[in-house]
This record gives C-alpha cells, sequence and structure tokens, in this order.
C-alpha cells in the first residue's frame, strides 16, 4: 500500500469497534469526558465531531451509543445513552503456558475477543524463566491487549487474569477450579481428537512450544486431565489457541 | 526479555519445524545444498554441524531427515532420506476477500499451516482498490508466507492462490469450483451459526471488514452461498479465519 499514513489509520480505525470508557471517565450522570488514547482516536481517526454518533461500552459495563458533543484540544465529550447488554462470555477458561511476549500480546488479544473471561499463565518445565521479566506481563500492558480484543469483538468485560509462577501448586491446587467442566490438555500426541460444540464450561489447556514434560502430564492427568489432539500440524500458539477454542464453543 | 538477540533466534527457531527443500537445490540423488536463508537460519540459528540431523521437507513432495555432510561459508550439504508422507490436507476451500496487506501475510500463513489447498484472494466492494497494488500480492511474496505456514506445521504441498480481481465473474463462474463441497458464507447477520466437524469438503467464503453488500449477498445466494455466523463478536480477519476453518474441519 502506497499510502502509508492513510493504511495506518486504517489499522487503527478498523481495529476499534467500540471506545471502551472506564467509570472514571464520568463527568455527570450520562456525561463522559475521553482524554489520552481514546480522545487521539476519535479526533484524529473517527475525526469525530458534534452530532457524530459513536459505538461505546462501558468497561465491566453495558454498551450502547455515545454523541459527541464537544471535540477540544484536550478532551472530548460524550453524551452516553447505554442499556444494551455485551456479547455473551465463553464458557471456556484458558490455562496457557507462558508464550514469549509478542505471542503473549497476539493471544491475549485474540482470547479476549473471543469472549474468554478467565486466563491463567502459567509456568512449565519448558517455558524460558527469562519470560516471566517480560514489561508485557505487567497489570497495565496485560490490561491494555485486553482492552484491544474487547474494543474488537465489542465486548466489555475484562477477562480476569492469573500469573502461575509455579506449575505444580497451579496443576494441583488452582487448575480444577478455573471452570466448573472438563479440563481438556492440547497435547500432539493425543490419540482423542480435540472435541466439537461442548455444551457446557470446560477448561483448555495449552503447553508451551515444547510441549510438556512427563512429570507435567502425569500431574495434569492426576487432576482429571483429558488430552485431546488438533492432529499431526504443529501450530504456532495464537493459531492453536483460536482453533481450539472455536471447536470447544458450542 | 531482556536478552533480544536471543530471543529473536527463538522465534525463527520455533518457527522453523521443517526446513523446506526445492527440487533445484539437489546436487545428486539424496543430496541437497542449501545456500541463502536456509543455509542462514541451519547456520546461525540451529547452530548445524556435521552429524546433525535435521527434520526435511521437499516442496509438494516427502518429508524425511536430513544428515548434515558439510557446512561451509557459502553453503551446506545435506544428505537426505525421504519417504513420509506429509500431512493430510484439509477438504476446505478458502475464498477471502482481500485483506489489508499486514493481515493478508498472516492470514496466508495461518491457511497454509491449517492444511488449506486452495485459497482465491478477491475483490469486493468494501475491500480498497489499493491494496491489489501491494508488494504481498506478488507472486514471491504470497509464495514466502505459504512456505513459513507450510514449514510451522511440518507441510509440503504449497497452496494454490488465485487472484480474483472482479468480484462478479469470480463469484458467478469460478466459486462454485473451489471445491465439491457447500459454500458457506460467513457473515455477521446470518441465522445459522457455523456448523461444526463437516464430514467433506467445503468452500468457506470470508468477506471484506465492512462486510458484503446487498449486491454481493445476492450473488453469493444465487450460486448456492449458505451464510452462516460465528455470533455476535467481530473478529479480526485472522482469527476468524483461524476460527471458522477449525470449527468447519472434522
Amino acid at each position: 500500500v502506497q499510502d502509508h499514513g492513510s493504511h495506518e489509520r486504517e489499522c487503527i480505525l478498523a481495529a476499534v469497534n467500540l471506545i471502551l470508557i472506564e467509570r472514571t471517565d464520568f463527568v455527570g450522570a450520562t456525561r463522559v469526558c475521553l482524554r489520552g488514547r481514546r480522545l487521539e482516536h476519535a479526533r484524529g481517526i473517527l475525526r469525530a465531531e458534534p452530532g457524530d454518533v459513536l459505538r461505546v461500552g462501558i468497561v465491566d459495563g453495558e454498551v450502547g451509543s455515545g454523541t459527541v458533543v464537544r471535540v477540544a484540544d484536550d478532551a472530548l465529550e460524550l453524551e452516553v445513552a447505554l442499556g444494551e447488554a455485551p456479547p455473551e462470555a465463553s464458557p471456556l477458561a484458558l490455562a496457557l503456558a507462558l508464550p514469549r511476549p509478542p505471542q503473549l500480546r497476539r493471544v491475549l488479544q485474540s482470547a479476549a475477543a473471543l469472549g474468554v473471561k478467565h486466563i491463567a499463565l502459567f509456568h512449565s518445565a519448558r517455558v524460558e524463566k527469562s519470560f516471566w521479566q517480560s514489561t508485557g506481563l505487567s497489570p497495565q500492558a496485560v490490561r491494555e491487549q485486553l482492552l484491544l480484543g474487547l474494543e474488537q469483538a465489542r465486548d466489555t468485560r475484562l477477562p480476569r487474569v492469573d500469573l502461575e509462577r509455579r506449575f505444580r501448586p497451579f496443576a494441583e491446587d488452582r487448575l480444577a477450579g478455573l471452570s466448573t467442566g472438563p479440563i481438556l490438555v492440547a497435547h500432539p500426541d493425543a490419540s482423542e481428537p480435540c472435541p466439537h460444540a461442548l455444551a457446557g464450561p470446560a477448561t483448555l489447556v495449552v503447553g508451551p512450544e515444547g510441549g510438556f514434560v512427563d512429570f507435567e502430564l502425569e500431574r495434569l492427568a492426576a487432576v482429571g486431565g483429558r488430552m485431546v489432539g488438533l492432529g499431526p500440524r504443529v501450530l504456532r500458539v495464537e493459531t492453536a489457541v483460536t482453533a481450539l477454542l472455536a471447536r470447544l464453543s458450542p
């Protein structure tokens, strides 16, 4: 594409199907004042002018419309009318061996876009210890990726993300509590193919790039984990997570 | 991650699960000489030394192992033993409204990794004309993304990619020939959810970001296209394509 500036704008425009508002953005009962990233977005990308109607949602709340009432250099004011429910949440929980940072960003976005509301990132023998030092794991960085996924999918409800830096206590004490359904462990050697269209909740466990070590597979089996496969193809973590969530979803 | 160099190496290492060899790389019946990108990869990333065994495959052919026999600055020689079949192909064909260039790269990679063997990129009213000028559409650029997807998934068989610059002749004359199965058109307003686990071939049609216009929906319906949905969530094109292919796959 020759017009790079236009292309950049299009990318951002395309990715934001909903402007997420924080409760602290309210300056009146139905009046919202946006600054920072969302102001820049609304002014620079959407070229918002008084009278324009934008699709908005409240973090962890309802969705609706926001009518632009004032645009200034430092703030954009919206009169909002909410009342619609965000899309239904996925009944699937995701337990994921901590991926390398660029993959983490993409997988947080796509899991949020797909409606997952509970994500546990856990350590495993084949996760590089240095991944736990990544700035991408700060609460702010994680939240930012989740918000991008929610805005993409027009959702408002932030997933909960647990950081589990020790495999064994996570697998033994907390994994079974992530959902009330079965624990399905994606594993290349599994003889059972990953099922389609589960009727209810489940926890999907996805290992690191190099796979689980035997000790870990034993611990997962001991808490009821069922090994399921996606065939002989090796997939990138974000592709595998999206494919597995889509198969399991009703 | 603090050690950026190591991280870069890991990323490349992780992405290449198979070294793809071209028929022109053969210098003897079972002797292969790698140069360029694959030489750099084998020397710099895999740190290949004589005696090492690498997983290899021939473009559009068999997979097997390659034993390093010589490493030099300008070439790496492998003695290859092939004979294994690559993973089974997907019976699904993909017809995709041409996405913006960065999304095109990712979607070509993931469709190739998921085993799709026939991809048609088509024009549609809401595809920006400038996308057709992208260098990412050159045969070489398309092939490079497909090879990355194949190497990721340990596949060898290159998908065929058709560029369809005019919607109507494509929809009316060629779409129905992409597979022998039903034509499923992903559409947000569809009342029928996208089915799970089709028994045989099918053609998945995915529109542009802004959706199809009415005229296009009529043309697709006229050739037997069935509208199917993925629920109210708006997904990025690569996430939507992966999710739809995974749902439809057996």
